[in-house]
């Protein structure tokens, strides 16, 4: 069976755990205790030489990189979440990549510094926060209006692009960053919030993600 | 046909020519002059509402973000860069995805600081630098090492990863990046950097980038 290697405290864990309910792939959930380092052990890091979460095993195939990881889900589980026509395919790729680049890179400079910092003793880089939201308010906007003509990020379907969105933005209400003047994205962060992909995940973890 | 629109500054663009140079597939290159801001006229934000390069349009279909235009390419044309068997697949996928968040990403805090900073009035953040220089010092090795276990970066075949960190470090002389003590990552670039795909754009665009 396929083992997704996650910790939820990581948005690109996170949503490779979304992905793996959303394509209805059976799988078993590997909480990787990065508290503890268990990231860094000499048998995880067989798993994944980066050392990092997320990874996949399936058997002795080992895969990291969460679009990676996305587009083997959907691809293994023939989901719609990942079109096969090359087209559609090709848009929900520049999506996902779009989401990685200019919504889940700045996303993280608030993330790290509002959460994180202090976990590891450094002081919060404000000018640094204050980069990423800015670059926000450049992307943000350009994702909600491709929401508010289509319904979903990449197409009138949902797909691999919404889960890595909705993955990325899922601490926003504890980092303080309000998405309210985003009335479309609100809608849909609202509506795939209550689907069983997404409260499955939330329902097991998310107390460990300060969420529940 | 299929066209481009690039301009030889911006890595991830270098990436999409050499990239369509390696698949074979015909195409037309469209230079688009960053400097007179052409990538913000009403026309080619039809094509790219992001206003980047680069992008591709195939008639009526328009893609921007580089990851998804090099699978597209190599999709269309059937090359060997994508390979078919879907673990092959998901390897490329990973390592595409590894260099444009763990090389790519770092590289372009040396690279604006250094080179495009002046240009835009601004002062180069030496912090930035420094915070790039030691994530390169964490992900070069990595892919040092995988190319030294298997000739290229995602198995023994050359792959779009490869295209992918070959373009991202085609600036490192000019920004003063020593790439010397990756022995096996100096052979690689060496030796691509005298293949067909290569010095067809450097022999038309080099003088451009500062490269020629």
């Amino acid at each position: 069976m396929i083992k997704i290697h996650v910790n939820p405290a990581s948005t690109p864990a996170l949503s490779v755990m979304f992905a793996a309910n959303a394509c209805g792939i059976e799988h078993e959930v590997m909480m990787v205790d990065l508290g503890a380092q268990a990231h860094r052990t000499p048998e995880y890091l067989k798993i994944n030489p980066v050392g990092k979460v997320p990874a996949l095993s399936d058997g002795d195939f080992h895969l990291f990189e969460s679009g990676a990881i996305l587009r083997y889900l959907a691809r293994k589980s023939k989901s719609e979440l990942y079109p096969v026509e090359y087209q559609a395919r090709a848009r929900v790729d520049q999506w996902v990549d779009y989401v990685a680049h200019h919504v889940r890179s700045p996303f993280s400079r608030v993330h790290f510094n509002r959460m994180f910092a202090k976990m590891f003793g450094e002081q919060p880089d404000e000018a640094s926060i204050a980069l990423g939201l800015k670059f926000l308010s450049v992307s943000l906007p350009i994702v909600d209006a491709q929401i508010a003509k289509q319904g979903y990020v990449a197409s009138e379907q949902m797909s691999l692009a919404d889960i890595a969105l909705l993955a990325t933005l899922d601490p926003c209400e504890i980092l303080g960053i309000d998405l309210r003047a985003y009335t479309a994205l609100s809608q849909w962060r609202d509506t795939l919030r209550g689907k069983a992909f997404y409260t499955d995940v939330h329902a097991h973890y998310g107390q460990d993600m300060g969420l529940g």
